[in-house]
């Protein structure tokens, strides 16, 4: 199977009784949610998507690729949160921290994102980009009205508009929403827009594997097929509900013990660049779908070695209140061998004829060590590389873990009430029909 | 004065005496910090760095950077912790998250920063970006010995040499490095390479207003009059030790007493992506100068609107042990209005003619209160804008903060003791010499 868990750093400090004790409550997680009777089933659709997906419309993802890369140097793609981290994450895991300028000096399609946050400058910088080259635009949001796409689509709709004429920017406009309904999917039918289905089962930070994600994924050249099938992989082999073979499962409930033992921030930690985005989509999925009724592990992130030199201090020898997650990326596909210096002016000859693959090897061990040796429980993700295969294995990894995560610490992990606080609060002041009296309220409490 | 601390937020979380006990430990640390006694005050060079620069050098930072513009397309800055993090983040605030393009397409050199990771793909995609095109590389370590830049600078200087000739390559690199010995220096020395200085005085995570980010962030195209003014004037105003009028100092006691009261993540937000960096140098500056003798706030961030869509849910609802500390940004220098749509598709026209910076703004003060409300505790760092002024204010705004959050906790803000565990066990395990004994234990640990 292309994850597994390793728990050999976490031995010192969960004993088995602890995961014995533990493992009728996962089998009951289990059940519950491939019988479909756990809480929040509304939204467990993502369980079998690596199988019983629209076939007809994966291959219209496809042929929608296809014709981007064709028509256009850029595509913007405009969604927030689920509709926007998943493809990141996916796009930089395959291609590196580097994607945007790789495929902009090889003069491929570059796939820019829009309509995640309400800057003005990123969004003037983002047009400057788009300056003199044609461009195509990818709209997620299942409403269609999201403040954040929705004002981003209204500038980048004009702006194709504006350059290609009414009629042939309707061919550079995709719309992934709901399948029926909505001012998005009523505007795309009326114009005659290509549409992708947001689907009503599956919840934002679990779509990555939808039209969501997979679009943007394709026109940044990756194979689909091969991520599928990594899914579909990891599908099989978490359908085990005995936690001894379950790795997605094991870790689940690792993580649970460690938190109930006062570890309260879990660290996923990665010595690729590459999986940066893929460490956000992470905290999302974990900290949206566990944070509430006051309860949840705070998910945070680094990369090594670079964060070795900031937060590893703090890893090291500050406050007990971390464990670590390690993704351990077998194989990053790059061999870059280490010279000789005939000067040895660093003293760095003893390296001379290694690569860089086994420097990096090194560090990750070392530094496994030492933290443990430090009192942080590490446990390990071993994924072989940083293909399309192991990327599917990997988010439906991480997927599974959470849905069983969140079963034991008894929260509901598909649904996010608290996001809803902000939105409002911002309508009222913003004016908003229907918001006055709150409004007043708030705006009090700003003159205060 | 360019930053201001705002408590309001804060007050129903602390109460005025807490700060009154707290004041005569604050006028302690501050007396011990400007009279030379902390612990620590072999690194303190800091305090005074915006007055008391080396000004030829100065000088000769801006003549190299003019001709570095002059010279190359790109400039590739190797280092690691505080050799990278400042310059990056600084540049990033300055130009935004899109600054590698916009510059590439404007024609500009483009600053790159490698030495910072083991990674061999990175190090692979970025040699594929400098491929036909003009570069210069500044190395910044201070020994001239730490393995990540030292195996980057191998492989760049090399390049250089194999591109335009031992003779020609000279002129391409800069070396910010010890004043008088160490490898590089002598390398320097002996090749005729101009050299910079890391200044003994600074430690790494202190040292972005020195040489050490001063060179690139100027190749960026920044003022760094400007940059050095604005430091000044915060040196000015954070000067007074009465922590009823210092701004640093006043939100170094509130972290202080909020992680007293078990709030132990610190969690810096910033609704602008272009802070994305600066949250990471934030990062490094507490979590190294505090994450220590088992103490110290977890530092961690987030960058809004964004992030709302994913740590949203988790802020507002999850387990209690956050408080945030919001970094408004007053204007951030992009005007881009909202246009009014006949259709009304997403039913936002009640926003037309409304620029996204007002937007922004109700955005920023209905999550404030919608997080207070959740009982989450926000302090508020405001800057004018995103001028180099504001950044220099910034810097030293928390690196004062820093300094007496550090001493209140009872550890030594400049030392970093624990970064060397990884070091020496990576060492063992690489099978440099001298460090055969130790590397025998971790072997035996690994097969164990």
């Amino acid at each position: 199977m292309s994850v597994c868990f390793n728990d050999r750093y976490l031995r010192d400090f969960v004993a088995p009784h602890e995961l014995d004790y533990l493992a009728p409550q996962v089998r009951l997680a289990h059940d519950q949610l491939h019988g479909g009777s756990c809480v929040g089933n509304d939204f467990i659709g993502w369980v079998t998507l690596p199988a019983d997906y629209d076939k007809e419309e994966y291959a219209r993802i496809k042929a929608a690729a296809a014709r981007i890369r064709q028509q256009s140097k850029i595509l913007v793609v405009i969604g927030i949160g689920g509709s926007y981290l998943g493809a990141r994450a996916a796009i930089e895991f395959l291609h590196g921290a580097f994607t945007t300028a790789l495929a902009d000096k090889a003069g491929e399609t570059v796939v820019y994102f829009a309509g995640n946050n309400l800057s003005g400058s990123y969004l003037r910088d983002l047009l400057t980009l788009c300056e003199g080259k044609d461009f195509s635009v990818n709209v997620i949001s299942k409403s269609g009205t999201t403040t954040e796409p929705a004002l981003a689509f209204r500038i980048f709709r004009e702006l194709l508009e504006k350059k290609y004429g009414k009629e042939r920017a309707r061919s550079r406009i995709y719309c992934t929403t709901d399948r029926a309904k909505g001012p998005l999917k009523s505007l795309a039918d009326r114009e005659g827009y290509e549409t992708f289905v947001v689907p009503d089962d599956i919840g934002g930070r679990y779509s990555v594997l939808s039209a969501v994600g997979l679009l943007p994924i394709a026109v940044a050249g990756a194979d689909l097929d091969a991520l599928m099938a990594g899914a579909a992989e990891m599908m099989e082999a978490t359908r085990d509900p005995d936690l001894a073979h379950n790795p997605a499962y094991r870790y689940a409930a690792y993580r649970h013990l460690l938190g109930m033992k006062g570890k309260q921030v879990e660290l996923l930690a990665c010595h690729e660049p590459a999986f940066q985005l893929m460490a956000e989509w992470y905290k999302q999925l974990f900290g949206e779908s566990e944070g509430k009724d006051h309860k949840g592990l705070f998910p945070a992130s680094v990369i090594f070695s670079t964060d070795l030199h900031s937060m590893g201090q703090f890893i090291q020898e500050g406050s007990r209140l971390l464990f670590e997650t390690v993704v351990d990326i077998g194989d990053d596909g790059a061999s870059v061998p280490i010279g000789e210096d005939p000067e040895n002016v660093d003293g760095l000859n003893f390296l001379a004829g290694r690569d860089y693959a086994f420097v990096s090897r090194k560090a990750l061990e070392g530094t496994l060590l030492a933290h443990v040796s430090g009192g942080v429980p590490c446990g390990v993700i071993e994924i072989p590389d940083r293909s399309e295969r192991s990327l599917g294995g990997l988010i439906y990894f991480f997927e599974k873990a959470c849905a069983i995560s969140g079963a034991l610490l008894g929260v509901n992990p598909y649904n996010q009430p608290g996001v809803e606080s902000y939105k409002r609060n911002m309508f009222a002041l913003l004016g908003k029909p229907g918001y006055e009296s709150l409004r007043g309220e708030l705006e009090a409490k700003l003159a205060d």
